[in-house]
């Protein structure tokens, strides 16, 4: 059951690919098959599973004016906070255009804790 | 670790329930308990348990007129890619009402791949 | 594989906390490390990772007039029925501030079913 945690530092509201560290995660472990699990250990940022060609989505950027403590805990409830991909022969079965994201909903930086874990 | 993929052909926006495929995939495992995990590999569609006995949900077949195809992300965006689900007694846990759905957000036909996994 | 049914009584919309009752199953269980799913076998309520703080989410009291039928499949679609938690040093790996709730959208009571299962 190997399990890691990932760091990323955000600087605003938008998208940060990580679907490298990701699959290099599942390649360290040798692993053929088996469930990757990615958790996101905050309240006022997500995980967004998106065309990695062009993510460059409106809404994302999109902020209403003044704080952005309430929309960003919204934004969240809205979305994923734990997604669960499949592994097979040693890859993540991800579509081609699909790439895994970190979806930040505050303005300031942040250090955001990724846990990666992948099932038997 | 049984996995397979399973192929639906999609004739425009709705659901399109597939519970019976999914408990078949389990039956055929012979696996009386364990994690049944369904993912869905494109980015303009995604995956829905809602009532199957009338899962007629007039937000869905509405659509703006125009292009499909930002639209079609921000709805994956904030449904599911993936979803877990218990096994139990050989059979998904899933409540009397519950059918598992996909959910295609684009006007043409398309061919949607989706991944069945079964975790011990 | 432990699986138990967690069952919930609801008064009205909002959020219930069973973030106790999750870290009860899983350190009952003696598992060092693992994946925790939750799973609700209901449609018009649903699952949330929010703040443990301060959970008065404004849009969640707020509620229209008239049925709340509809309103509460569509709040289900747009929640999770399920979220994946890895276990680490035999504990869930949420973060400081985030709390495991179901999420009620209807206005009557309900007894509201929740399976928890934990994966090696």
């Amino acid at each position: 059951m190997p399990q890691t945690i990932l760091t990323l530092s955000t600087r605003g509201q938008g998208l940060y690919e990580f679907t490298d560290q990701a699959e290099a995660f599942v390649n360290a472990s040798g692993r053929e098959e088996g469930l990757f699990t990615v958790f996101v250990r905050h309240t006022s940022c997500s995980l967004l599973i998106q065309e990695n060609a062009d993510p460059d989505m409106g809404w994302v950027v999109h902020r209403a004016e003044g704080p952005d403590d309430m929309p960003a805990h919204i934004k969240a409830a809205l979305t994923q906070v734990s997604i669960g991909i499949p592994v097979a022969r040693g890859r993540l079965v991800l579509g081609t255009w699909q790439g895994l994201y970190l979806f930040e909903h505050r303005d300031r930086p942040h250090r955001r804790e990724i846990v990666l874990h992948l099932s038997t």
